[in-house]
C-alpha cells in the first residue's frame, strides 16, 4: 500500500520541531501506558487490530440482505461522531451525487438537526421508497436523533406494519445499557455495538461507519487493512519517524511560537468536503478546551479560491493551511479538442484534467505561502479508496491526541457541549 | 411582507454603535452619490428597481420550454459568484435533497473545480438523463467552468447531435464580448446578460440565479419583490434606522475595538447552509484586503454544536457568532405521541418540532454568550421564501459594502484572487 506523504517545510523545519522530540516522546509513553488523560478512551489507537472479523461479516452479511429486499435508501440516523464520519467516508470514494450506478443503495441522513423543514422534507423524500433505518446512539436519548428516529420508525411501521418494520431497523448503540439499547431488545432490532473505551468523534471504524459503508457497497475489510498498515507508523513514539506527530508539533508550534489562531485545512477534491467537517469535529472538540486551539476552518479549492481565495492572500494573518492533496484521482479525462477553440483551452488538450488539478494547487501553493505569507503543511494521500480512508482517520485521530496533549488538555472529553443541552432541558422541563 | 430582525443587543449597543452614525451616513452619501471606491461596481445597489420585466419573461418562457421538453437535469456551470448564490437560492426554499416533487427539474453544479473524479462522476450521473446546461460566466474563460463547459457540451452534441444540443444550452455572459458570448453567438444559444456594473459575488438576483431559479420552479417574480422592498429599508443613511449598516458597524467594533478576528455566521435550518457559502465570498472577498477583515466561518446548528460547538464553548476566544434563524419554517411537525417511551421524548408530545429547534436557539444563545463570553449578532428571517431570499441579500450586499468602506478597502474588487491564476498559466504555458 503506498502511503500518506506529508510537507511541513513551508511552515517550520525539522529542526525547529525537533524541540519537542522529548515532549513527544513522553506523552506516547503515558499514551501507550494508558495513564494519559482521559485514557478511558484511547480505545481508537488499537482499533484495527481488535477488530472481531465476525462483526464484519454480520455486518456485509446484514447489508446484504437489505440489498436483495432492494431496500432503495437507508435513513442514517445520528448527530456529531455518529453522523460526520459516516457522510465522509461515504462522499470520500462514492462523491456525493444521489445514486450513482455504483452505490447498492442510497444514504441520507436525518436526526442532525431539529428543524422542522428539513425533517419534513426527508420524510416525504422516503415516502415512497422502500427504506430501512439504521439509528446510532450510545444513549439513544440525544434529543436530536431520538426525534427523527420516533418520526421515521412511525412512518416505516405506519407503512409496512410494525411486524415488518423491525426487520428494518438496525441500532448501533451501546452493549448493554441505555435506551436505545433497551427499544431494540423490546422490538427486535438487529443491533450492533459501540465499543465503550471509543469517544463519538473517533468512531467512524467501528460499526458506528462500517455498517453504512458496507450498505453502499464500501470494502470495509480494506478500509480496515489501511488503517491497520497505516497505525503501525503512527504509533511509533519518535517524532523524527512518526509523520502524525510531526503534522501534530508543527501546527502546535504555528499556535504557541507564531500565533495563528486558525488552521484552514483544504483539500482539491470535493468528495473529501465532509471529510474535513469530519476533522474539524475531531479537532475542534478534542482541542478546544480551556480557552486555547486553533479555531477549525475548512474550504475545497479550486472553488473556495474564488470565495475565501481572496481573504487568504491578502486579508489579515491570521490563519495557515493545511492542503490535502491526492496522488491518483479515481477516474482522470482528458481535455477535449474543439477545433474551434473559442474557449482558448486548446493549449491544454494533450492534458489531463487532474494534470490541470496538480498545477492549480502548486500555483496557489506559492501564491499563498510565498506572496501571501500563509505558512502551508501539506499532506498527500495516495488515493480515495478503502485503504486511504483507514490510514487518513488513524493519521488524523492520531495527532489530534498528540496536539491536545501538547495543549495541556483532555482530548476526549466534551463539557462545554453539555452546557446547551442542560439550558435546552430546564427550558423545555424535562423529567429527571 | 414581514421584515428582517436584528438584535445587536448581546454584541454591543445603541449608544456605542451611534458613534459611528456621522461616518455611516458620509460614506452612505458617497456611495449614493456614486464618488465612492470601485463604484463602477454597484450596480446591485438599485437591481431591484432596474429588472426589466422583459427579461423576466424570458426566462419564465426559456424555464417553461425546458420543462415541456422533459429535461430532467439542469447542469449549471460556473465557479464563485455564477456558483455560490445560484446553489444558495434553490437549497433556501427546497432543501438540498435530490428531486424533490417541487421542483420542476433538478439541478446540479459543475465547473466549480478542477477535479477530474468530481467532474467524471457528474458527466456519468447525466449520461442517460435529459440535461440541458446552463453556463455562467462574464468572461468564457476561466478555466474551471470553461473546461467543465466544453466536456459537458461535447456529451450533449455526441447524445442528441450538436444541432439539437444548442437548444438544451444557455449561455449567461457578457452582453457584448468575451469568449462565451462569441461561441454563444456563433452557434445559436439562448444568451441571458450579466450587467457590467454588478461584481460576480453581487450577482445572484440577475439572470446569473434568477434563470436557474425559474428552471426549478421558484417564484422569481416574488423574489424581485422581496429584494424591491427590503432595499428600500437599507437605502437610508441614518445608522439609527438602517439594519444593515447596524450589523456592519457591529461586526467592524468587534474586530476594530474588541478584537475578535472571525466572524462565525450560523443557521438552524440546513437549507441555509449554502446561503453561508455565498456569505462568506461575499465578505470574505469583499473585506479580505490590505491585511485586514474577520475571517468568515460558518457552521448549522444543532448540527454542529456536536461538532464546532464545543470550541466555540470554551476553546480560544477569537471569533463572534451571527445568528440567522427563521420565525415561521416551510413545514412543522408535531412529536408522535409513543406509548412505550423508551427515548424518554413524550414530555414533548404537545411541542412542535419547530418550537424545539427554538429553545435550541435559545439555550444556546445563553450557553455561548453568557457562559462562554461569545458576543452574539441575531437575525431573523420571516421565512424560507423567495421575498426572505430577496430581502437577506439585499441585507448583507449593504452591509458588506458599508462593512468594506468603514475598513477602508473597495468592496468590489478582489485583486488577490489573481494570484493563483497568473501562477497557473504560467506553470501550464498559456499562450497570451
Amino acid at each position: 500500500m503506498k502511503k500518506i506523504k506529508l510537507d511541513i517545510s513551508r511552515a517550520t523545519d525539522m529542526t525547529n520541531i525537533m524541540k519537542y522530540a522529548k515532549k513527544v516522546q513522553d506523552i506516547h509513553n503515558k499514551m501507550e501506558s494508558y495513564e494519559s488523560l482521559g485514557n478511558e478512551f484511547l480505545g481508537w489507537k488499537d482499533l484495527p487490530n481488535n477488530i472481531d472479523i465476525h462483526d464484519i461479516k454480520k455486518m456485509e452479511l446484514i447489508a446484504n440482505q437489505l440489498h436483495q429486499n432492494k431496500i432503495e435508501v437507508l435513513v442514517v440516523i445520528g448527530i456529531g461522531g455518529s453522523y460526520l464520519g459516516v457522510k465522509a467516508g461515504i462522499d470520500f470514494i462514492l462523491g456525493n451525487l444521489p445514486t450513482p450506478q455504483e452505490r447498492k443503495m442510497e444514504v441520507i441522513f436525518a436526526g442532525e438537526s431539529l428543524s422542522s423543514t428539513d425533517l419534513a422534507q426527508k420524510l416525504k423524500y422516503v415516502e415512497n421508497k422502500k427504506f430501512a433505518i439504521n439509528v446510532i446512539s450510545k444513549s439513544g436519548t440525544t434529543t436530536e436523533p431520538a426525534i427523527a428516529f420516533r418520526m421515521f420508525k412511525k412512518l416505516l411501521e405506519d407503512t409496512i406494519g410494525k411486524n415488518n418494520a423491525k426487520d428494518y431497523i438496525i441500532a448501533t448503540t451501546d452493549a448493554n445499557k441505555g435506551s436505545l439499547f433497551q427499544l431494540a431488545n423490546d422490538n427486535g432490532y438487529k443491533k450492533f455495538v459501540i465499543p465503550d473505551n471509543i469517544g463519538g468523534r473517533f468512531s467512524v471504524l467501528t460499526p458506528v461507519g462500517l455498517f453504512p459503508f458496507a450498505c453502499v457497497g464500501l470494502n470495509i475489510k480494506k478500509m480496515i487493512s489501511g488503517a491497520k498498515l497505516a497505525n503501525e507508523d503512527y504509533s511509533i513514539g519518535s517524532l523524527e519517524d512518526n509523520l502524525a506527530y510531526q503534522y501534530a508539533v508543527t501546527r502546535f508550534l504555528l499556535w504557541k511560537e507564531r500565533g495563528f489562531v486558525s488552521e484552514m485545512i483544504v483539500a482539491y477534491e470535493p468528495n473529501v468536503n465532509f471529510f474535513l467537517e469530519w476533522w474539524k469535529q475531531l479537532f475542534g472538540e478534542s482541542e478546544g478546551k480551556l480557552n486555547k486551539g486553533l479555531l477549525p476552518h475548512s474550504a475545497i479549492f479550486s472553488t473556495d479560491l474564488h470565495s475565501l481565495g481572496q481573504f487568504i492572500q491578502e486579508g489579515s494573518k491570521v490563519l495557515f493551511e493545511t492542503v490535502i492533496t491526492v496522488k491518483k484521482p479515481i477516474i482522470d479525462l482528458e481535455i477535449v479538442d474543439d477545433k474551434d477553440n473559442l474557449d482558448n483551452l486548446n493549449y491544454l488538450i494533450n492534458r489531463s484534467v487532474h494534470e490541470i488539478n496538480n498545477v492549480a494547487f502548486q500555483a496557489t501553493l506559492d501564491a499563498h505561502s510565498s506572496i501571501g505569507q500563509v505558512p502551508n503543511i501539506h499532506i498527500e494521500l495516495p488515493e480515495l479508496n478503502e485503504e486511504s480512508f483507514g490510514a487518513i482517520v488513524m493519521f488524523f485521530e492520531r495527532a489530534v491526541s498528540m496536539s491536545a496533549y501538547l495543549l495541556e488538555v483532555n482530548p476526549f472529553n466534551q463539557p462545554g457541549v453539555e452546557v446547551y443541552k442542560s439550558n435546552m432541558f430546564r427550558i423545555m422541563k424535562k423529567p429527571s
